[in-house]
């Protein structure tokens, strides 16, 4: 009898990595301290009170149990639109806004509206993996673009330019950056822009972690006011991390009302909606929780600070770069594979964070740090895990 | 300036069915009574109380504002296993269960598990439209079984054993079958597994509306009594109308752990997980509110009689098949567009419904009553809307 396959596509794909890295964590019995989860990207603080106040009446009531409208409920996409229009000065209407259950969502929805099998995109090398692993499993092709420490992980436009070959359907860029925590300057996000509306390529933009930039920095760039922008960009984001609340999977797409449409009938395809209660909620806390979120977002710097500090104590272990939720580090054991070491870090010193190797080729020498999830004084105890941790001998 | 395009399986497809449809309903005025909606499959009654609370507490708490399981919650993966195990009589585990956002996306899930662009997947016609658009937008290619009324709306064997020729990885199964209601009788679908699995061919049973089968019915089928049942079978399910909470999109796959670790792959792509919390209250809801569960079944049977004695009246529409949420109605109007008359029906006798068309080639002298959606004394006023309603001449 013949045995029924999978889709090859699906079944080369290895197993997601947050799982597996989890489950080297509980390998480590606590011998140097509590143990020191910097592997996923999640705040280490509580939701606001109000926002589970919000979240608990939505759900209890049954005005949000039957189907909602696919493009999300009417009341988020006013108050989403409302904040990114006074975010980036520019004036925008909910028909650019298509929500989505989280920023892989999000991504998976505007992928397939520009490119199907056989179509390619590019992106930047380190990616966030889960990017690589769903154009792979749709059949789109991908060109890398090497970003490295000696431009501080941002790419050339030299490189960019020649990316985007023919049969290149868009080019996809996360600021600040997962993994390395690298921040585009608004400058170089506008000759790349300029790029891809010359070459008739989509610039697909994932911010999930817009929110998280230093307090009066610049506006994180200013296409929004470029006319005609929606010819050519589509920004991601998530309401994850600023709300505390992953598990809800709430995400966004802004875009021109054109790819909203696309969105809006794969969307019905993929889910029907995003789930409504904890949507009616957020469109609560858009307007209401500014303040909570700037603390927050100091909070957030208070924890880059002090892990700067840390790491300026350990030269062998050096933060290439840093932003938003992210450190990337290159760790001390050259030659050595990135899981090796990440394992060891997890099982023997009680440190979990992701492997370099994760993020794509020639990422080896690096670790990614999640620090967001640990808050001051735990960040401050990394110094002497990893001062005194060493590879076991062979 | 070359302008970016849309992936063309995406943008050939139709706008999504349900918002244009509810959109003639709007060009009502209730000039003969209330608007009867019979568009979309969602049940007329509310949520159970305790249901509410339960997704009310889960949603307030922060034990489920974090990332979760990919799979799903434990505590609901084994309280749906122990449900399907009573169910069917069989001993299946937790890690034969994977939870996913509605049916929808479990099919896509199932569907992208076995089947990537140019393959091919068998479903039957009349089709449920977001599975074949699912499909469309994929690239993978469908393989047509038709289904007639001469035959109650069930498929042929010898036409099944046709239909899954080289390059056909899986066959699609909907019963109790949206748009017909055909519900299919367990011998049939033994007989369709062994074609299935003698053709190293997966089956995929779509079992949204299976709790809607008359009380004392049979078993719906013994297939996972089948030694060796998880090389085949891959069972679809949706928590969206046995607990009236479409909004909270849940829903699940049953299947070998083999499928369930290749969706596993696709869901951390598509969103991480399922939305959590409303998880957590359907695990409480599952083992409590079988009474009320049993006593919606019998109401949905009523409505179902009420139907029937509706259309017995009405010779002139004839209701081709009934079951479960849907009757599958042939209009009088002979040779006339399905979309014109469910168009006119909507605006002039505030009826709605779904057009034959949007189920498929061959279906224009049909329409769908989603019927669960209205109470028994609504449905008596169809006799005299349907009665009195005429198209306006040309």
């Amino acid at each position: 009898m013949p045995h029924p396959a999978f889709n090859p596509l699906v079944a080369s794909l290895s197993q997601p990595p947050v799982p597996a890295v989890l489950s080297w964590a509980q390998a480590y019995h606590g011998q140097n301290g509590p143990l020191i989860d910097l592997s996923q990207a999640v705040p280490g603080y509580p939701a606001h009170p109000d926002m589970l106040r919000w979240l608990s009446e939505a759900a209890g009531s049954t005005d949000y149990t039957g189907y909602g409208a696919i493009e999300g409920e009417s009341v988020l996409r006013e108050a989403y639109v409302q904040h990114v229009s006074t975010l980036y000065g520019a004036t925008i209407a909910a028909d650019h806004i298509h929500i989505t259950s989280g920023a892989n969502q999000a991504f998976m929805c505007a992928a397939m509206a520009i490119a199907g099998a056989g179509d390619r995109l590019a992106m930047t090398i380190p990616f966030y993996f889960n990017q690589e692993t769903t154009l792979s499993m749709l059949g789109v092709g991908t060109v890398f673009i090497e970003c490295d420490a000696s431009r501080s992980f941002l790419p050339d436009t030299a490189a960019v330019e020649a990316a985007l070959v023919d049969g290149v359907k868009a080019l996809v860029l996360v600021t600040p950056n997962n993994p390395t925590g690298a921040v585009y300057p608004a400058g170089l996000l506008r000759e790349i822009f300029d790029i891809c509306r010359r070459k008739g390529v989509w610039l697909v933009l994932d911010e999930t972690y817009r929110d998280f930039l230093p307090e009066g920095a610049e506006r994180p760039h200013e296409l929004l006011s470029i006319p005609g922008w929606e010819d050519t960009l589509i920004l991601l984001y998530s309401f994850s991390k600023s709300f505390c609340i992953p598990g809800h999977r709430l995400g966004a797409i802004t875009a021109g009302p054109a790819v909203i449409e696309q969105v809006t009938k794969i969307m019905d395809n993929l889910q029907i909606c995003a789930p409504r209660a904890a949507q009616a909620a957020l469109a609560k806390a858009i307007p209401t929780l500014d303040d909570w979120r700037r603390g927050n977002r100091e909070e957030i710097m208070h924890r880059t600070d002090a892990l700067k500090a840390v790491m300026a104590d350990l030269p062998m272990w050096r933060m290439e770069a840093v932003g938003a939720y992210f450190a990337f580090i290159r760790h001390p054991f050259e030659g050595v594979s990135s899981a090796f070491v990440a394992e060891r870090l997890a099982k023997d010193a009680g440190v979990v964070c992701l492997p370099g190797v994760y993020f794509g080729p020639g990422q080896e020498p690096f670790l990614r740090f999640a620090f967001a999830n640990a808050d001051v004084p735990t960040i401050g105890t990394l110094r002497e895990r990893l001062a005194s941790f060493n590879l076991p001998s062979a």
